[in-house]
């Protein structure tokens, strides 16, 4: 048994090393018992921001994280699990449509969600809209509503690595939240823990995400791909854009009237088309390549497996979903095609709606957020609204536009250049 | 009025960005008021140990943190002040004899000094073992002492640049000491606030030293050089050998007799050599350029201003000094010449006998150290007593003695090369 100080292990880190499997088991499982400080941990995280950790590293910080806590297994199912994750966007409401369309094709989808911070809404807070539905399941009845819907979406419990939840509450608070390697342990550590066999990432580059760049994002993917498939799960990353909102709607009720329209046949082309390509990538990992889900989505199936999904937790499918109280118009200040939009404004006009939260212990609006009436390449007339700004606080609306300042352009068609939303597929090297 | 947040200005030096004024005032206060949390205040650090911080956010950090507590005047005295500051080293006694010597010679000295904590000793913790004497004192008594007597020794207050003390206690566990900008301005916003007129730094290089070598040196002494500079005070550095050990003893009540020699014309050549030099500078700096402390400690004055000092601070001058119980003696394994011992090494053997403390709160030993019987350059023969270890707690003798392991040579004359203890010095640009 080698003795161990915190101040070593900082040290090492800072000094540019590599930090050895003791110094992680080790820091981890004594920050886990409050033996390490808060103070000491984020000067290590400061360090780990500046001087990275090589692969190695950050596999055994995955697995200590994941040691820190305890393991779900769904071997009972009679169905192989999939699992998506997305580094978080504007508009992003693909789960919602996404795991019960999953499901509809034969997976069970045990898709565990957080709640917004900053600019990015959270999926629970926007299933919360729904009248009677409850993110906070024990671990018996998610098991009950897999097997018996296919799919669920629930807060994750307090018992998966409590490292990272500690850790990423420490983060948030003291500048380390960008960095790659705690970025990738973070996020794979839950997963792995959770127990999927296959799981599916959507990592997001663009004004709108966490890494602004393509190669931040192929970096980020790579990582989190190699620590899934160390670990067993087969993992799979798209690489998707974000400098622009998906769909059409940023906020909460207004992203699952979205998602309802894409569960009937209808909804915006791109949310369609990643919900799908996310789904084909799902049914690969869980060993249902033959599915087809465009047609699960045409034919209602999924439709009939997402109001199964918000009635087993207390959701009324029917129920008139919240309004904000008070609406705002923005028109387009001239004629032409809308040439730009960008992702992170939008995200943070919604935020200051009300559809987010600043600090963990905030309640959100359920009616509050963006309405798009154009999307980028669409033609716009003069004086035609643009967008509709949603809230119950109308005194936001200045504050809230101010946002958008520079945010969105207006021109010829020609100088609007179309960019793919599915930049690349990062899987695992042979 | 900007608004400031702890994560701004983390994140502009976690990118390699200076400061700001405007964030350095903002996040000193706001640390000093309790508003920007330990963790948040370790992640900066640990950016700046990594990131550095120029010339100008050096200098504004130092101001925020001297503003962040009370400033002494010593206007009020007819004597012109003069400060001592050493880096820190072991056997570095210095300030026992240099304090009375210098004011033996006109100069006020009003020496705010700390606890010893790691490997290298206390200036309190040495006085300490002298029956009777007290570190603390008031202002006013502190005024006293200097108006009756011309130098005082004793513990700085709480109200001087509290924001550094906070920090300093961060620094030490989170792997945060070695930062040069960190280092410069914590010992500078004290000696500002302490109101001196002018100031001498002992910068310290070699292996019992902070920094370990001579460029590190000179860089923190030239920062800390212009930081006194701009703020009035005369501020010159010696860079001085901390190879080996000052003098021939390294302990509490040790260092006590060896000084009261150095006071009474005798002691080894290196002490006072290195007494002399620091007292002309001090001297000069005082403008009293013409007073000769050489023959001050000769002629016994500066002897005469000790006897009064330790008296007006409670102490006995003539009541024996605390010995330690236990005794242990390390021979020479061979005759020849002593080519070299380490500095670090001895310093830990002492701490490990109980002359140092691992945490603030423990006691130190008064009579317990290493007493050295040769110095490098010295004869030795073999199975003569080279070093004394002394210590109330005979069960160290053996962890203390392996502290020693590798850190002394006795070979050839040839082998032995002679370096100087002053190695430069640094006055400011005119």
């Amino acid at each position: 048994m080698v003795e161990m100080d915190a101040i070593s292990v900082i040290r090492a880190k800072r000094d540019g090393h590599a930090l050895t499997e003791a110094h992680i088991d080790w820091i981890i499982d004594a920050y886990t018992r409050g033996e390490v400080a808060d103070e000491q941990m984020s000067a290590l995280a400061m360090a780990v921001y500046l001087n990275g950790m090589d692969r190695a590293e950050i596999a055994r910080w995955t697995a200590a994280m994941i040691a820190s806590g305890e393991r779900m297994d769904f071997g009972s199912l009679p169905r192989a699990t999939a699992d998506k994750h997305s580094t978080g966007g504007v508009g992003d409401k693909i789960t919602l449509p996404l795991a019960p369309l999953v499901a509809a094709c034969g997976a069970a989808v045990p898709q565990l969600s957080g709640r917004g911070l900053g600019h990015t809404g959270g999926t629970l807070d926007k299933l919360e809209s729904i009248p009677g539905w409850r993110a906070s399941l024990s671990n018996e009845e998610m098991l009950d509503v897999l097997r018996d819907v296919g799919s669920v979406i629930c807060a994750a419990g307090d018992g998966l690595a409590p490292a990272d939840k500690r850790l990423y509450a420490l983060r948030d608070v003291t500048g380390t939240v960008e960095s790659i390697p705690l970025i990738a342990s973070s996020i794979m550590s839950k997963k792995i823990a959770e127990g999927t066999g296959s799981l599916v990432l959507d990592v997001k580059a663009g004004s709108g995400a966490f890494m602004k760049n393509l190669d931040d994002a192929r970096e980020l993917a790579a990582t989190m791909v190699e620590l899934g498939t160390d670990h067993g799960v087969r993992t799979v990353a798209l690489l998707t854009d974000m400098s622009t909102p998906l769909g059409r709607t940023a906020g909460n009720a207004l992203e699952v009237r979205e998602s309802v329209e894409v569960l009937a046949g209808g909804g915006p082309a791109d949310v369609v088309e990643l919900t799908v390509a996310l789904a084909r990538e799902m049914l690969d990992g869980a060993g249902l390549g033959d599915a087809d889900p465009a047609k699960a989505l045409a034919d209602g199936r999924a439709m009939d497996v997402w109001r199964r999904m918000i009635a087993a937790q207390g959701g009324d499918p029917d129920a008139p979903l919240p309004r904000a109280r008070e609406q705002h118009v923005i028109t387009a200040p001239s004629s032409g095609v809308l040439t730009r939009l960008d992702a992170y404004a939008v995200g943070l006009c919604a935020w200051r709606l009300g559809a987010g939260r600043a600090r963990k212990e905030d309640p959100v609006q359920a009616g509050a957020g963006v309405e798009l009436h154009a999307r980028p390449g669409d033609r716009v007339l003069a004086g035609a609204p643009l967008m509709t700004l949603h809230t119950d606080t109308p005194e936001t609306f200045s504050y809230a536009e101010a946002a958008l300042a520079g945010a969105y352009e207006v021109g010829p068609s020609e100088a609007f250049e179309p960019s793919p939303l599915i930049l690349d597929r990062i899987a695992p090297s042979a």
